[in-house]
Formats: structure tokens, C-alpha cells, sequence
């Protein structure tokens, strides 16, 4: 196969996938793409649904009236396309999204590439400055992909196609991970049993504000995150009429979110806070009864984190006292901090200075950020393997989650070349000794 | 037809209503139903959808989709029941909800009766203690009567009734008014033809903590009300990576919610403030670009709503500024306030003293509220003729607007004693004379 | 002697009292300034300090040193001013301030004039418009008259000599009461034996936005207040190195000032929440270990006042608990509310309209603030004696409490003829019979 | 000497100081009992008052009358103590406290050692475990040495002494600093002529959370700061009477505080921010006019500082409009942030292994906090010389700037050996050759 046609492949599934972005949990029709490449190209085994991942390990699950309505959404659309069977989803009904691939290659070391598939609920850019928009694959969902999700199952797939057509001898397995941003999939897949005999493990994101051409070896400083539920509980009252029989759930949370941002830094390293959504109240002329948030903590160490939630618990309960409110927090999913591995990431350094499109290589770098990946690195360390988490840079116009985020196509062979090329390079390295 | 099954079919109509209660610009089922009721009885003329009222002069119209979802609802409904006609509610498609029925008896003055018949956007107690749900006729529609005007909506279908079967003399229009809640119909049916030669008008209103048995012969002081659409448009950051990039709504939106109720108190007079709905943000791990609140405020006058206006708007561009935001307050529906005629209050006293089930007549009331039938006292008052909020006490366990919210079905044939009893006697006084 | 001669008497003796202003407790040259006005004209009996009043029923009294410092400034200004005799405080020190003088004239009624006589805790106007600074009278200490309580200790001097030059028959007794601005000195006044005998009792307070040349003959609705001392206790901590251990001080008292204001507003009338002294921290760079309050509540009503009472509470607690700290509430000085009696009333309106300088008569005004007169009219009604509080009126350019605030001296000789005409026509209506 | 009556010497010295804390500019008798000292064991040259620093660069200076108050109180206290001359102060009246005594040695570099010497606006515990309380050396002046600038000062004398007994060749400057607390002194010395032919300058920090028998080489990571002045002009009313006519400055207050605390977090680095004091209105029934805030805020790099700068602006600005109020934010003193140069703290990590009484060295650690040391440390690294900040541990049982700080008073000799230790090492090598 030429470069080129390689190439134009990639730019087309991504843009594909770009154009129908599916939360957390409810990536039916991403995970039917990934399938029918994967087949496409020919594995020796490959797991969707429940044989995936754990599924009672699933965090973040949203209502099942939501993931069945993004199931129908996707069946539709399979069933109008044409070579798509929309059966090919029914082994994930009820939340059951992503998938595992593995390739025998006989004796050898057990490499995994672990990337992740979900979009965000948030709208995006009609900008036709926008690229998506201006060249006609902006989402088609509601969602977005905003965080360059379509890109990593791209990814993915161009490695596992690099790497069947190589000398790779050993075991090979690529996680296809779902709901990475509810911090919901790390969970399950690092407690399947496909992670188990994993000796190698590499994650990959692309962008996090490096430019095209730059690959980043090993990311570390991972921010331990957990996700908040916040319920404020008072009386509704009519609010021209009896003000002052209302206990008001919107003040109460008012009053929260003003002091949740307000929790006092720490000495020791970065701390978190963010109320992302909120709601409350029915109508403008009632007392609100109830009100939302759904917020996270986050800590450069797993300690930040926990002073965060310590603070936040007081906070919610004050600001409940204070409006006469029922207040609580409900701890949702939370994933640890973690580090790469020196070992693989100088393999993956000396790699893309053989890759003629990077021009540049940071050895290391710190995330900023919290990634639930680490649930599959800790499980691969804690039985001795190693595992690294890569950087691939992309020109990217606007941040990680907004809405015009963008990436720059030519990062993806350069994605790629750099991880297919790691993981042969450690598949010549032999079997872990311990 | 025996005073006992009149009672009985009020107490059925009531509960049809209430286990059907549709939201403002929605009242599709309703307003069917008072047809068919209409439409037994028996009137002269009957104004459906843009007949009824003046299209253009609604107030606070929801999106189409919304419209339109509750009215193939209401379609599916009734073509289940028996005996109904899904045809009836075509000309109220896109939200021209309400109804105006007139009887023509001859020569005397031209008598108007105005009830509302909206729900609330809010749940319904499934406590089994609350009536409604014990009995069986609970909300189905997610919605809820929780102010009574199933009730106003039944009384009136009474009240015609008892006209038609009277010696009453002249005209006799009933105003099926939608959309009280938005404050969103009273200006409509105001600015249409039916009010223009109205000599008398009543209006009346269920409860307002007054038991079963009392009667308010004026109620006045309603509150001024203005509705405020508010909106923050701040930047979007991934919240654990570049939190500083973000311009967050929702932290503007909680300083904003936080000094809304603490503008001043005020010499003059009572002044009122809710931020009855708020929402913002998409995701937990996104820094908020957007955040809006429904809100309200009031005043005992005119003068009095509109200083808290301005200082709203002092508050929410504060706030936006706070947060590196853009703030907007977009000022919605809004009604005046108004006082009832002595003249009409005096009438409706005496005829309340000789109905029965009266045990307790209050000559006067302050509401301590607001209500869009201010539009049409004033319409009346300003053409010269007379008008009058009437009080017709009901047991209610709930307060106005709560999920508890019930009514005394013991005070729907009383109410409609009450105002039929003083429609006649009005018809006896004759034409006004300017 | 001459009107004019009077006339520029009050004048002067007001501007000196202006110049001179003392808060709450600690007025003891204005005190020393009225008894020596009291022996220049003469009176049968003169009560000082504990004499005067129940020391063991002062309000709000401030610390030691405070009032110590007050008393050293004043014995320092009267031993320089020619005339005057520093000894004249000696039995006030400790903050026994304020005065009771009694004329006996016989056989009739005892008639009660209270007039208060303390400044305000704040800057006075250097504004060249401002008339005090134009002429040469602003205040000197600090503190400011800026409620005319001057121009109300020299209307009592001006009364005392109208009653001594005329044929009054009875006995009429002049309170000068300390401390109405804290709430302090009312209830210490009601409770001193002076009181109990009282068949008539007046009060009066000039401008209250009426203007000069009208009177109101009896003020009513006077809100009940409560004085709020709130104090929160944290941990302190060096902002830089260790933010994370303080508990904010400053921020539970942020948060608690934007709830209070925030107390919903009640359907049964006004309610007031102000916290007009805060304070917290002791250094920029130490998070705040302790904060405090001066705030008050009040309501139309005893019941809207405690309502606020209630809210406040939970307001400070919840506050405290959403940082970490202790929050107290000290309820403090309270008045109650009341009404003038309409037979007083009559009589001062009856009064009036023979002033020649009174060109417009109220016969009633509600307050909307507070007033610890209400103690000592209570007291009175309490023992079947009336009581009435009537209004002076003066164009004042600046409100009350405001830096500008200033009474036109030519109401001064208005409020002395209807206030000393009505006591004289109260003599001549005899004893009560109860 | 026997290192014993030295040790006792220092325990004594530092107990006399810590008995008599003075706040920033306000060291009158501190400086004068350093005087007292420095004269008993004899330099050079010793600068006082306009002398030793540049008067006009002085940061951060408190009222006159505050500073008089202070010499007064000083100047009282050395004529009362035997053996001092209250003459001695005479020099600093006006706030010029601070001395530098130099030793001139002959051929050889010029050492330089920064100790500061004021105390914290704070009260001391007065807690029977507090060792202060316990041992009769509690602070009498109301203020408090909570950071340990009496041990600073203590050591400082103990070093020259140390160095006058040495074969020390070269010269030696002993800058005693005053106002660091307040970042105001700093800078005052940084421009004076002695800081100019400075080859290496030692500043130290006792404390710092090491224990005692720890040192710390090289201290860095200073965070940038800045002071905040924040006001706040509203209109005052009366808050019963006429709320509505208030712009209230302590509801500015309020919502300023509670969102200069929510300032998002930035990924680059530590951020601070506090309202260390506030204060705002005259009376509890008063609207309050003017409100303020002292505070600061830092980064762990100018940049962070600068972005928090003008985050606050923006919060200011907004908390101001929200009540019709002015805001104002007056940027007062500010310090960089700086590094230790190696190559001293090389020598001190290596002269502290050969002290007997230290038994953990550090090379490096963060000091997470600002210091004014820094001008002095960039204006000897500017013109190519070297700068080091040593930590000298202690244990100490509160947190700095809190109650209960206090310091093992065996770390005075190790603060003494160690940094004598270092000078005479320094003097060997000689002068620098740029």
C-alpha cells in the first residue's frame, strides 16, 4: 500500500468519526467503525461488548434511556449506510461500547496500545474558520469530538495495520477504550482479564498544546481526579407570594459553587476544582426545590485530591445550612495519578528520531491533567510490566474542550509511524523476566 | 339536573384536568376538553386558537419543538379517548391555546368571566398521603397543577352552566385564558376584540390560604412582575489542564444568583427576586462557557418592580465582569398591577352571603402576587368598565406552586354559586353608562 | 425675652452641640452642655447618671476604654471652655450618660417629653456645600450628628423654657435619653422610676423627609429591630507557604454578608438586614483567624423580625461550616415595635394648625426604621397612659445617616411651639381615671 | 567566652526581643537593642536610620501617627530599662528602623548576612503550653514575632560575634532588615549604597517546617507577590429607614472576597491570593459607604503573579458594579522570585557537616512563600555577585504566623555556627573576579 493512499485512509476514517461523536458509553457507532477496520484488516481475535471489559467495573454509566436512544441513533445511521449491518452493535445494547484486538504473532513479549474512542457533550463551532465546518465533517450528533478521541482510534487502527504488515513477533493487543472522559473505561478494561499478561503497555494522546512534528516520549504528573454529584434538596414555594416558606436549592448552590472555587490552594502542589454543569428549578416564578452540580476535584497527588473533597464536603454541607437545604455529594468516578517508564520511553524517543516527520522530542513532560489511562498503567505495573503514556504533537487552533478544537491531519501518520515503530522495536526486546 | 350530579361532574372535569396538567402555550388536551364541555352545554359563539386572541401579543412562547411535542401528545390522547376528536385542537397548532365562549341573551350589560387553565412545569408529589395520588388522578404529563386552575378551568365550565340555565340578560363571555404562569396570555386576550366591550369583568382565583368556605370579594395589590431571561457567555478550558484560559459562566452565574436576593430591601414597599431555573455548563471536566437563569422580579408597584430591574442589571453585568464574561438580561413578559371596582366586590359580598356553603366574607385582600389578569382588569378599567378579583377559598395542604398542592373539591360548586350568583345580579344593573 | 433672642439661642446651642458629636454612651459633653442649659433656666429636680436612668439596663454599652477616652476628651474641652466645669460629668463616668429634669407645677397630668440626644460613629461632610463645614460648625470628634439629635436635645432645652414661662399645671418631665442610634438607652430609661407615673408621653424626631413647616402629628409602625454581633473564629495561617491549613476567617464572613442580604423576602411585610460593620484579619499575608459583624434585623412586625432572626442564624452557621470555622451569633439591643396613641395626636394636630410656621399637618406617617422610644411609650401604655411620637419637619439635603444630613434651624423654634403647646393642652385635660 | 554563656546570651537576647514585637517600620526598640549590642562587641562602621537604607524606597510605610505611637512606646521603654538610652532611636523617628554594621577586615571579598527583625500584627497565644506564655516572655505590645525574626535578629548578633573572635579576612556587612513582613524593606535596601560591593550576601530563615538540626544549603522557588489596597466607595443610608437609597461597600466587600478566592487555578504553576484584612462601615444601622481589603497575591513566577493581578482587577471592578460602587485596587509592595546560587550553598551544606549539633542537610528545598530577601539577592546576583538563602530548622509547634509560633531556641547556636561557618569560608576564596 502507498503512503499516500495510507494516508488518505486515515484522514478519512477520522473524519468519519469526527462527524458523529458519541459520549461516554454510548460510542455504538464509533466501536462499529473500529469493528468493521478491524476486520477489514484481519485479526486473530477480537472482543466487543461485555468481553471486552468488566462490565460491572463501568463507571459513569449515564441512564439507560440515554444510551438507548444513542443506540437507536447509531442502528439508523448503520443501517443507511451502505455495507454496514447494523447488528454489529447488538453485543453492546445497554453501554457496552469498545473493543479489544489481539494479533498472535507468536513467542514474544505482549505489547498493548490503548487508546481511547468517546466524544464530549458540548456543541461545535459552526466557525467557518473551523476547519470540521468549513470542509463539511462537523459532528452530526450534538456532541463533539474535542478532545481528538476520533484521532486515537485512527491511530489505533493505522498501527494495527503497520504493525500486520511487519516482522512484529509476539503478542499484540490494542484496547479500543470507551468513556475516558467520565473517567468511566480505564476502570473496566484495566479489570478485564486482556490486561493481564500485558508486558509493554503504550497510550497515546495527541495535541495537549505541542505542535505538529513534536512527540513527547513519556508524560507523567498525572492529576489524580474524582468526579462529584452534588444535590441540594429544599422547598419550593411560590416565589411572589410566600418567599419566605421556600428553602431555595438555587441559592444553596449558588453559595456552593461560589466557595467550591473559593477552597484555599496548597502548599504541596496543583489543586482542582471545577462545577462544570449546574441545574436547578422548574419555573422562574418557584423557589427552586432542587439543584445540581456535577463537578470534579483534582490533585497533582492523590492527597491534593483528597484535601479537595475534604474542603468540598464542607463547603456543600455549609452552603445547604445556610439555605435551609439537604445538601450532598456523591463521589463518582475517580482515576490515580501515574508515571511512564523511563525504558519505554527512551525506546519511543529513539524511534521518532528515525520518524522523518518529527522534528522535535521532549523526553518528558507533565500532563496537567487526569487520564484514566492510568488505570490500565497501574495494572500493567503492579504486575511488573512497564507502561508509557505519548505524546503526539498536533497543531491544534483552539484548547482541548473547546469548540473549536481541531487537529492537524498530518500528525496522525506521524502517530502512527512512532507507535508502531515503539512497538516492534519492543517486541525484539523479549519477554519480562519477572 | 340535581345539584348532587352537578357536583359530581365538576369533581370528574377537575380530575381530568388535573391528571392532565399541560404547561403554558401548550394546553392542547385542555382546551379541548373545555370545548367539549363548551360545546355540550351549548353557547352562541365559541373562538378557538388565533380567534380567541391576539397571535402576536403572546408573551413567552416556548420553541416550536417543544409546542409541537406536547401537541401530537395531545393527539395521540385523544384519539384514544372515546368520544373525542384529535381534529378539535388543529387550529391551536404552533400555540394558540385558549378559548372564548359567548352567550348572547339579549338586552343588559355585557358580562365577562376570565379563569386561567395552565399547569406548572414541575413534578407532582407521589406521596400517598397527597389526595390526588391516592385517588388516582395524579399528574401523567410530568407537569402539574399546583396552583389550582384545573379548578378555575372547571368552575368556569360551572359558572356557564348555571348562566345558561338562568334568567341572565345580555351577554355573557367566558376568557378560557392560557398561559397565566409565563404571565404569557393575559396580554393576548387583552389586546383581542372579545374585551372590548366588556362592561363587568370578574376573575377569580382558587385558595391563596383561604380555607374552603371563605370568599374574598376583592382581591387587589397584585405585584408588578417582570421576567428576566439572563445569560452568561463566558470561554470553555479543560478544567484540569488550562483552567486559567477558561471565562467561567457558571461562576458568574453563582455571583450573579448570590446578589440577585441580596439586592436592597426597599422603603416603599415589597419587592421580590427569584432565580427560579438555573443551568450551565456541559461537562464536569469542562470549564462553563454558558450558564442562563429564568428568573423574576416584583414589586408592590410598578415603580418599585422596575428599581429592581435596574439593579439586576447592575448585578449581572457585575458579575459577568467578575468571570471575564459577557452577561445579558433579556426582559421578558411582565404584568401590571391593578385593583378590583368596589362596585363589583360589593355585589359579589352580597350574593356570597346567600350562598350556603359561605361561611366567612372577606371584603378585601392584598394578593401579595401577580397575575396576567391584571391585562385585562386594565383593559376593562381603562375603556370605563368594571372589574374584580374574586377569592374562593379552598383547604389546599400544599402551598401555591409546591408538589402538594391540592384543592377542596368542596369549593369548586361554591365557586361557581358564587360567581354565577353575581353575574346575574350584574345583569340586573344594566349598561354602564359612559 | 424676644423670639429672635430665643430663635438665636436654639441656633447656637445646636451648632455647639453639632460640633460636638458623641456616640452611643459616651456623651458626656453633650450631657454636661444640657444641665447647664437645664440650671440656666431652672426645674424643681435634675437626675444624672444613675439617677436618671436603670445602669443595669443599658444596651450596647461600649468597652471601658472607649468610654474612658470619650470621658477624658470631654473633661479636657469643658475645663478649656470658659464657664464650664469638668466636675459636671464626674457621676456619668463609666457611661452613666444622659438626663432626666422635672418641673413641678401642681395640681394636673404629668406630661413626658423624650428627646435623644447621640451622635453617629461616622465622618462628617468637609463638602463646602455642605452647610456645617460652610459655617464653621462640622463636627470636631469624629463622630457626626447626622440623624439631628442635636437639633433634639436643643428642641427639648427650647420646650423646657416655654413650659417654665407658661402657665402649665402638673408636672412635666424632660428625658434626655442616651444611646438611640445602638438601641441602647430606651429600655434603660423605661425601666427607671421616672417613667412610671407618666400620663402623657411625646417623643419627636425632626426631618424624616418631611420638610420644614410640616408636622406629623403621630408617627406609627415602627420596625422592630434586633442588633446582630457575629463573630467568626478560624485558624490562622501564612498565606504564601501554608494556605491549606487556615480556616478563612474573611471568607466565612464573605460568604455569610452575601447570604444575609440574601434572606428571602416575607409575604406578611418589610424586613431589614444590614451588616454595617465588618472586620477580619490582622495582616495581607495571614489567612484571617477571627471576623466579625455589627449587623441588626428588623420586621414590620416582632414575627418578621425574628424571622430574620432565624434565617440569620442559620445563615453564620452555615457560613462558618463551609470554612472550616466556629460562627456566633451575640443577639444584641432589640426595640419592639409600636403605635401613637390618636388622642395625643389630635392634640398636637389641634396645636399645629395655630403655629403660623406649620403649613401642612399629617395626621399619621409610619416610620419604616426604628426607634427605642418605643420602650419608654410602651412603658407608658403599659400603666394606661397614651403616648404619641411626632414627626418635625426640616428640608434636610442629605439623608439621615448620610455624610451631608443637616436640619434647617428654622424648624428648630417649630418643633419647640407644637411640641411645648401640646403639653400645655394635654395639662388642661387632667389626670388619666384609670 | 564558654558556649555556654553564649548560648545563654542568645536565649536571652531573643527572649527580650520576642517580648517587644514591633510591626513593619515600627522597630524602634528592636533596632535599638541591636545597636546596644553591636556597640558592646564592636565594629566598624554602623549605619542608622537614613543611613543604612534608602528611605525613599521604603515599601508599604503605615500613617505617621501609627508610626509615632510606636517611637513613643519605644522611647518610654528604653528610659524605663537600665543601661539604654532612649536617645538612641532619635536617628529612625519618621520610620527609619533597620541598621547595617560593617567589619572591615582588611584584603579579602565583602560577605554580606540579611537577617530582618520586625514582627507580625497579631496576638500571641496566651495558652499555658505556649512556651512564651509558660516562661513569662509572651509579646507585651499586642503585636508578635510568629515568624521568628527575634531568633533572625539573635542569630545576627551571635554571627558577628562569632566573626569578630575568627581570623575572618575581608570585609563583613550585617544588613538587620527591617519590614519584611510588609515586603517594605527589602527594596529600601536593596538601593542603598552598602548592598553595591557585595561579593556574596547569606540571607536565612529559621523554621520553614525543618526540624531542629536540619539545614537547608540553598533555598529557591521564592513566589513572586504583590499587595493589594482594595476600596471600596458606595453610598451610605440609613439601613432602616431608606435601604434602597445605599450603595452598600461591605456587599461589595462580600462578593469581592468570595471570588478573588475562586481566581481559576493555573496550570503553569502555585498561585496565592488573600484578603488577609477587611474592614468596611461605620454603624450597625448604617448602609455602608466604604469598605476595605488589604491582601496580595503570588505566583510561583512573575507571570502567575501578574495573571492573578489581573484577574483581580477584573473581580474588583465586577464586585463594585454589582452594588453601584466604585472599586479601586492600589498595587502596593512586590517582591521577585529568585534562586540560590550553588556555589554558596555548596560551602554552607558543606561547613554544616562539620557542626555537631546538625544532623540533616538538605542542598535544596522550595520555599513555597515570598520573601523581600530577594531584592537584596537579585541586586548582589545583577552585579555579579552571589546570593544564597539558608534554612536554619527548629521545631516549631504552630504553623508561621499563627498563635502558637515559636522556636527551639537550640537552633540559635546551629544558626550561628553554621552561618559564621560559611562567612569565614567565603572570606578564602577570595574576592570575585568579575
Amino acid at each position: 500500500m502507498s503512503q499516500t493512499s495510507r494516508d488518505d485512509r486515515l484522514v478519512s476514517l477520522r473524519r468519519d468519526l469526527h462527524r458523529q461523536p458519541e459520549p461516554a458509553w454510548r460510542e455504538f457507532y464509533t466501536t462499529a467503525r473500529i469493528i468493521e477496520e478491524v476486520e477489514r484488516i484481519g485479526v486473530d481475535e477480537l472482543y466487543v461488548g461485555e468481553d471486552a471489559l468488566s462490565g460491572e467495573d463501568r463507571l459513569a454509566v449515564p441512564p439507560d434511556a440515554e444510551i438507548d436512544e444513542w443506540f437507536e441513533r447509531a442502528q439508523t445511521l448503520l443501517a443507511e449506510q451502505e455495507g454496514s449491518d447494523p447488528e454489529i452493535i447488538e453485543p453492546m445494547r445497554g453501554g457496552y461500547t469498545g473493543a479489544v484486538a489481539v494479533l498472535d504473532r507468536g513467542e514474544g513479549p505482549t505489547v498493548g496500545l490503548r487508546v481511547d474512542i468517546d466524544g464530549l457533550p458540548r456543541p461545535e463551532s459552526d466557525d467557518p474558520e473551523h476547519v470540521p465546518a468549513a470542509e463539511g465533517f462537523r459532528s452530526e450528533t450534538g456532541a463533539m469530538h474535542a478532545c481528538g478521541h476520533d484521532a486515537h482510534a485512527t491511530i489505533g487502527i493505522g498501527v494495527l495495520e503497520a504493525i500486520v504488515d511487519s516482522d512484529f513477533a509476539g503478542t499484540f493487543k490494542l484496547f479500543f477504550q470507551p468513556a475516558e472522559e467520565v473517567i468511566g473505561g480505564g476502570s473496566a478494561m484495566a479489570q478485564s482479564r486482556h490486561i493481564e499478561d500485558i508486558d509493554y503497555l503504550l497510550a497515546a494522546h495527541i495535541g495537549l498544546n505541542h505542535p505538529t512534528g513534536e512527540i513527547v516520549a513519556g508524560i507523567g504528573e498525572f492529576l489524580a481526579v474524582t468526579q462529584l454529584e452534588i444535590e441540594f434538596e429544599g422547598e419550593s414555594a411560590h416565589a411572589g407570594a410566600q418567599p419566605q416558606i421556600g428553602k431555595n436549592a438555587n441559592q444553596a448552590l449558588a453559595a456552593a459553587v461560589q466557595n467550591l472555587y473559593g477552597i484555599p490552594r496548597h502548599e504541596k502542589g496543583g489543586t482542582r476544582v471545577n462545577a462544570g454543569v449546574i441545574e436547578g428549578g422548574t419555573a422562574s416564578n418557584i423557589v427552586a426545590e432542587q439543584a445540581r452540580v456535577e463537578g470534579e476535584v483534582r490533585g497533582d497527588t492523590t492527597a491534593l485530591r483528597d484535601y479537595m473533597l475534604d474542603r468540598a464536603h464542607d463547603v456543600v454541607e455549609g452552603a445547604a445550612t445556610m439555605h435551609g437545604c439537604e445538601g450532598h455529594i456523591e463521589e463518582g468516578a475517580s482515576a490515580p495519578s501515574a508515571e511512564s517508564d523511563a525504558e519505554i520511553a527512551d525506546t519511543v524517543a529513539e524511534v521518532a528520531t528515525s520518524v522523518e516527520a518529527v522534528d522535535s522530542i521532549l523526553e518528558y513532560d507533565a500532563l496537567g491533567g487526569s487520564e484514566d489511562a492510568t488505570y490500565l498503567m497501574k495494572a500493567v505495573q503492579d504486575r511488573g510490566g512497564k507502561a508509557c503514556y505519548v505524546g503526539i504533537g498536533t497543531d491544534h487552533p483552539g484548547g482541548h474542550h473547546t469548540a473549536t478544537f481541531d487537529v492537524d491531519e498530518a500528525s496522525l501518520p506521524i502517530g502512527v509511524d512512532v507507535l508502531s515503530g515503539a512497538i516492534r522495536r519492543l517486541s525484539e526486546s523479549g519477554h519480562r523476566t519477572n
